[in-house]
Formats: C-alpha cells, structure tokens, sequence
C-alpha cells in the first residue's frame, strides 16, 4: 500500500514534468515556425528557464529518494509500474549526476558554438570553428566521466540517444553493414541507367506541393485533430500524443523536398500518435529511442513512399495535381527518377543506397575524435578521405564537407548512428510485416494503409518505453537488429532498378 | 543601500514572472491560432499550471514582505522605483487575496467553458452554454469576494481590466454617453442616407485582402520585426514588445472586416511596440489599461482609418488592389460605404455610433447579474429587450445575441465598459493631439502617420503605468475623462454624412 501511495506520487510529480516538457517544445516549435526577430533573445531566457525548471524539480532531494526506493524494490511492482520506475530511475540517475555548473557550462558554450558554426559554415572556415569544436568535445567528455560508462566514453553520449546501446555493438552492426553497402554501392556506380529528368528542370508551385502532401499523410493515417502540418528552414517532429506538430520546407525546384519530407515527418507523428493513451505523460506512453523513431519515419518515406505500387496508387492523382509536369511522363520513369543513386556531398540529401554511408563516416569520425584518436584540426583530412573511399566523392570545401551538418555545433555527439539505426530497424520491421501481413503490395497499390499502421501500433507504438530497443526490435521481428534485412531489401529494389 | 538591494531583488522577481507570464500568452495565442482539437485538454492543463505558478510565485510571503516593505517607504524610492512599487504592490495585493486553488479552479473550468461556447454559438444554443456562465459568475463572484470591494462586487472585477475605476463612475460615465448617444442615433435612423453598395455584395479574394491590410498596417508603423499576424476565429492582440501578436478574421463578403480589424489591432499593437525598452518587464514598461490599450487601437481604426484623408491617401493603393471592385467607384461613395451607420445584432461589425450601445448593453447586463438582479436562464429575453429599446434591432437567435461574443465565456467580466472607455478616450487624445499637431488631415492625406504615433508615443506609450488611467488621459488632454469630446467628434463627422 505504502509502495503505491509512492508511486502515485511519482507519477503525478513526472507527469507535470512531461507537461513542463511539452510547454517547452511547442515553445521551441514556436521559435522555428513562428518566432519574429526581436523575439529571439526573450525567447532564449524562456528556454533557459524552462530548462532550469525541469533541471531542478527533477533532481529535487525528496522525490529523487522516493524514485529511488521504488527502484530497490522494483521486483514488487507491476508490470506496467515497473518499467515506469526503471526509466524514470535512469532519467533522474542521469540528471543527478552532472554537476549543474557543467549543465550550464555546456549549454552556454553551445549557443556561442551554433553561432561560430554558422559562420564557419557560411565562409567556409573551419579554422573557425575547431577550437569551439574542441572545446565542445573536452565539455562532453566531462559530461560523459560524470555519467559514467562500462568501457567507451562514448557509451554514455550514444546513451542518450538511443537508451542501453554502446559504442561496441553499434561499430560492430555499422562496420557490418559499411563491409556490404560499399561494394554494393559501387556496383550501382557502374551502371549507367541513373535517370532523374522525369522530375527534374521543373518548377513546381508550392501550394500545389502542399495540398498533395497533406493528401498523401492524411491517406496515410495522421490523424489532423491531433496535429498540425507547418513549414520551418529544417524540418522536425515535435509533441505529445494529443498534440503533434510537424514540419517541411518547400523548394519550387524540387517536388520530392517536400513530398518524401512530409511523409518523413507523418512517419514520426504516427509513431507518436500511437502511443498507447492510458500510459500518456510516463515511460510507458513515451517513444524508446531515436532508432526506433528512424524507424518509422523512414519505413514511411522510403519503404512504403518510393515503392512502385505505392506510386501506382498516387501517381494518378499526382497527375491530376501536376498536370503540366506528369501527363506525359511514365509511371516507370517517375519511380525510377525518385529512387536515383547519385554520388552526394549532402547527407540530407542523399537517396537510400548512399545515405549510410555518410553516416557511418560521421559515427566513425566522432567516435575516433572522442577517443582522441584523431586531433580537431585534423577532421577535414579525414572527411575527404572517407568521402573518396566509401562514397567516390571529392569535397570540394569543409562547407559542404565536415561543416555541413549544425549536430556538432550543438553538442550532440552520438546522435548520427541512430539515423542508420532506424534505416536498419526499418527494414527488418518490413520483412517481419510482410510475413505476417502478406499481400503486402497489394495493400499499397490499393491505398490500403490502415493495415500497416495497424501492425506498427501492434508491434511497435503501443509499446511505448516498455522494451529497450533491441528488444523491442527482436520481440517484434524474431531476430537481434542486424543489416541483413536492410541490404536484402537493397539489393531487391535496386538490382532490378539497375539491373544488376 | 539596503532598500536598492530590496528593490533590486524585487524586480528580477517580478520580471521572471512577467516572462513566464509571456509564456502563458503565447500558449494562448497558440490555443487561439494553431491548436489542433485533440490537444485542448493539455493545454488546459498547462495554462492551469502556468497561472498556478504564477500565483504561488506572486504570493511567496519572502516576496510579498519584501514589496510591502517597499511601498511602506515608497516616498524614499526614486521617481521610476515608486510607481513601479505601487504597481507591483497592488499587483501582490490581488494575489494574496485570492486562494490558489480559486485561480486554478477558474483557469480549469474557463479552458472548458470556452470550448462549449464555441459549440453553443456554433448550433444557437445557448442552454448548452447557461450552466457554464452560471459557473463562471458564481467563481467570479468568490474571486470578487476574496479581493475585496468598497460599493459593489463589480469595482474588483472591473479592477482587473481597468485598475483605480469602480462602478459607480463608470455607470455615470456610460449612463451620460447613453443619454446623449440614443438620441443622436435615432436622429440618423430617422435619415435616409444610408448607403453600403460601393462595399457589399462583392467577393474580395482573401489573398489580396491580406496583402492590402499588411501594406496598411505596416505604413502606419507597425514593426514586423518585432510581431506578426494571423488568423483567429476571434481578433486579438497579445505580446510583449519585442513579440507582438495580432490576429484577424478575413470574410470574402466584408473587406471591411479584416482591414478595419487589423487596423483595429495594430493600434493595440503599436502601443506595446511603443512601451520604453529600458523599463520592459516591470510596470513601467506595462499598458496602463484596457481602456487606454482600447483609445489606441480606436483611434487608429476609426478616427484615423475611417476618416476621409486618409482613405484620399490610400483609396487609389485600394483601387489597384482591388481594380475590379472600385475602378469605378468615386472615393466618396466608397468613404460613406464605410462610414454607414446602421442598427445591427453583432457588436464586432457595429459602426462608430452604435457601437457603444452594444457595450453599455453589456456593461448593464453583466452589472446586474453580478449584483443578483437578474438569473442566467433570463439573459437571452434581457438581451432582446435592450436590443431593441437601445438599438430598435430584433434579435433573431441566440447565436447572434448573448452569445455572439467570447467575453463571458473567458471568464472576463468588467471587460465590455473598457471598450465604450476606449472609444471615450480615443476621442479627447484626438482633440488634444489636433491642437498640438495642427494640419492632422494634411498629414493623413500625405500618409503621414509618423507625427501621429510620435504624439502617442510621447503622450502615453512611453508612461507605461507611471500614472493612471485617468491621470494619464487628464495629462495627455488637460481634461478629466468624458463623453463630450466624443459626441463632437460623432456630431461633426456623422452630421456631416447625414446632413443632419
């Protein structure tokens, strides 16, 4: 009975955070869709001040004791208290251990640091930029010493991306995966069919880009009463179930900026969307990690949304909404010009086949950098060695190179290999849905949907924190996360799109 | 020494309070402007948490000694540090008296009301509406209590919306405009001149609308760096001055609509772009009251956006906006059309004279149900009554009735006189600023609103709340508020228009 009374406690104590939290995001929604000008350092103070809010009343003295003592006695709780505890007691383990000062020395490091980075990025500079880089490397190591780790100080930085993975096994499944994808790779180098001009050398107007979009996710199951569709420079996925709000940018150039954005962004909300109502507001109604995330945003985007009979169901109406562009063009052309694999400096923009190869470059990168196995100064050497080696590309300048993505300016070091994570997850939850669904391109070519979603919610969304990712993963699958799924898909779509 | 230490210690107190304060507004404005159906409950939830906070942190007794020990030695504070105690105080005054779980309670059930009044208007309901205003009046009421009065619970609930005003000078100001205004109006009426058809019966693409009204706001100063515009079922204007927000309703049937009403809010908004930037955050750096915010936005919509100089300035930007719509349309025709004086059921659409007869209505109405003199159920047969003694309008339903605005729904009651106290203003500022600035029609036919907002700059923006509403009107003006200057305003220009 006592041990309830301090579980309830908890519980109603988390749930304000999670409120405190969610404020917090729309505020930071706001910034990127909204904010004017002038509102911009107000704004900084109102974030400052919300994180400080959240900082102290998750490390208050009382309620981290209470977590604590429900912790110790975990085995007495039931199974759905007990995960709850489990995460909430990794949450408060974490905040309690890094010295505030060290908190407030890395944030305010980090907003000098975006501002130099964007600079440094802007004139190509990245003499600019290395000693924020360093120091930001020196402050993260700091952090992950408080942290704590088994054998890796990059354990504890992955750790608070993709909860329980470690540099080990995550070098293990990508250095896999990197010994496949690269002479794979340069097969599809070899052949000659790379054909974008169905889609290219067109202006596409951008209300026009939206209506078919908002059809596209709407047909897909996100739900509007629940959510928003609105336009930022970067595209992300913020909210609570009841409430989540996702972004894109349009480009008149490109059509598919914006279309296989949105269908990214639906892939988080559904997931978010499908958390399970009676947990919301604890672990158990809260997503499991940004793998996982990957996961369906990605199993949207580029497994059901670049598929043949996905677009033999939408190209008519595609058709319909872009007369001028698509009359004359083929189905077959169009599917081929969306799933081009071109050598590429910019990982955002890279197709599926390279899009992990940038990735494992950076995971690579960083994890010898926070080693000190390789010196800052010495990051744009290297960048081009591996962009040469595993994508044949040649970089032209640290702008387009090691300059080019803001995850460094802002200290999130560890965050790049869940990208590739959630690209691997992806496609094994895809063999595994196929098995248990059958007929599943039937299904896309029908617009049928519902299905698919189903068998996420099943598997995946209503799980919230329940399971750790792999777990998650080899529950839903019947296999540990490995890359064979993810090149067999590979390999069937793109040998017979380039006829290997 | 040690009293500047206390007074320091006071204002970073109370400016994180006004931050978060800022928090809660854009919440609001989210609410209003993007919030998906789904996610009311959570939001709920949050603002109930905010003002919760607020309040606590309002009425911390460490806090609280601290500000009454500085009001006790108010004379030994320097001229910004005294007005900005008094106001502070009074501000701490308010708080103490009312219990927190009163503001929550009337925060909680104020999200929920204001929901069901939507649906109530929406189907002409007002029974689905009568047990929440019930509510609401019982709450208000005990908040009424708790704060105190001297003559009548309506002085604490005025109080909030219009600070140092009571009602029963309130009630002999409206009851003296209402005897000279009711007449006058029945005099129009008994005219033939009416004439709307330069305006009605056109359908007016919302695009080029709000192309039109951003033009106008912006030349009469409106700093889009520092606020934007949206849309909102219902107009309104919140900010701080480095983030103010305005919204608008657009009709294809009614131009007027939104280009009055953003001129309508932009004078609010100019007001809080005009609060002296060395005193943001603390009273100083506050509007002084809804009714000096009122002559604000007043002026700026209808003494100087309805006048006849200044459409000779912006009638020909308006032809070529809109050429199909007043090619051949003479100026003339077009500033009656705009300047119609018609009996009408919505106060929001309501011309310059009959406007305030919808508010003393209201003032009337609200006054009575405080005091117990009428019940809820008898709202709507009252209205009618009014409706048509005041205005001689037949009230068709509900919807267009007592329930048209979100006033009570919000909780807000002592808010209706603020307008007809705004428009009062409005009028005496513009006596006095044509005395100072002499050749006002030259400037606003040469799109001259620089003088204009330089005036109001001087006269009140820059105050913030260093004096009273009424010291401020009486310094600005050299007269006491009062319903004179704005009878001569209506007479010369409404009997000019109806050759009366």
């Amino acid at each position: 009975m006592e041990l309830q009374k301090i579980y309830a406690e908890v519980i109603a104590w988390y749930k304000e955070l999670s409120m405190v939290g969610h404020i917090a995001e729309i505020l930071h929604w706001d910034q990127r869709v909204n904010l004017p000008k002038k509102g911009l350092e107000l704004r900084s103070e109102e974030n400052a001040f919300l994180e400080g809010f959240i900082h102290r009343r998750f490390t208050e003295p009382s309620m981290v004791e209470k977590v604590r003592a429900l912790a110790d006695r975990i085995d007495e709780l039931d199974e759905d208290a007990g995960p709850n505890v489990r995460e909430i007691k990794r949450g408060v383990d974490r905040a309690t251990k890094v010295p505030t000062e060290l908190v407030e020395a890395i944030s305010r490091h980090i907003s000098l640091s975006s501002a130099v980075w964007e600079e440094a990025r802007r004139n190509d500079d990245y003499a600019h930029f290395a000693p924020f880089l360093e120091k930001t490397v020196d402050l993260k190591r700091e952090e992950a010493a408080a942290l704590g780790f088994a054998d890796h100080p990059y354990d504890a930085m992955l750790d608070l991306f993709e909860p329980y993975a470690d540099e080990k096994s995550v070098q293990s499944l990508l250095d896999d995966l990197r010994g496949r994808l690269v002479p794979f790779y340069h097969k599809i180098l070899g052949c000659r069919r790379r054909d974008a001009s169905a889609v290219a050398g067109k202006t596409y107007p951008i209300e026009e880009q939206r209506a078919f979009g908002l059809h596209v996710i709407e047909k897909l199951g996100f739900d509007f009463e629940g959510g928003r569709q609105d336009v930022s420079a970067h595209p992300f996925t913020i909210g609570s179930k009841r409430d989540v709000r996702i972004t894109t940018r349009f480009s008149e150039a490109d059509i598919g900026q914006s279309l296989f954005g949105m269908i990214h962004e639906a892939g988080h909300a559904l997931y978010e969307q499908g958390l399970p109502d009676e947990h919301l507001d604890t672990p158990l109604g809260e997503s499991v990690s940004l793998g996982v995330h990957e996961s369906q945003s990605r199993l949207w985007e580029n497994i059901v949304g670049r598929s043949l009979p996905f677009w033999r169901h939408f190209y008519p109406h595609l058709q319909a909404a872009f007369p001028v562009h698509f009359t004359d063009v083929p189905l077959d052309a169009f599917y081929r010009a969306v799933n081009t694999v071109t050598p590429s400096l910019i990982r955002t923009e890279a197709d599926e086949v390279t899009y992990n190869l940038h990735v494992i470059l950076r995971f690579e990168i960083e994890r010898a950098l926070v080693a000190g196995e390789v010196a800052v100064a010495d990051l744009p050497e290297l960048w081009r060695a591996k962009m040469k080696e595993y994508l044949d590309v040649d970089v032209p300048g640290d702008a387009d190179g090691v300059l080019q993505d803001v995850h460094w300016s802002e200290g999130m070091i560890g965050y790049f290999p869940t990208y590739t994570m959630g690209n691997l997850y992806s496609a094994q939850l895809f063999e595994a849905m196929k098995r248990d669904l059958g007929g599943f391109e039937e299904l896309l070519e029908a617009g049928e949907f519902a299905p698919i979603l189903e068998w996420l919610r099943e598997k995946v969304h209503r799980h919230g924190q329940r399971f750790r990712a792999k777990e998650l993963i080899e529950r839903a699958t019947g296999a540990e996360p490995g890359a064979v799924p993810f090149m067999n898909y590979l390999q069937g779509k793109y040998g017979e799109l380039y006829g290997l």
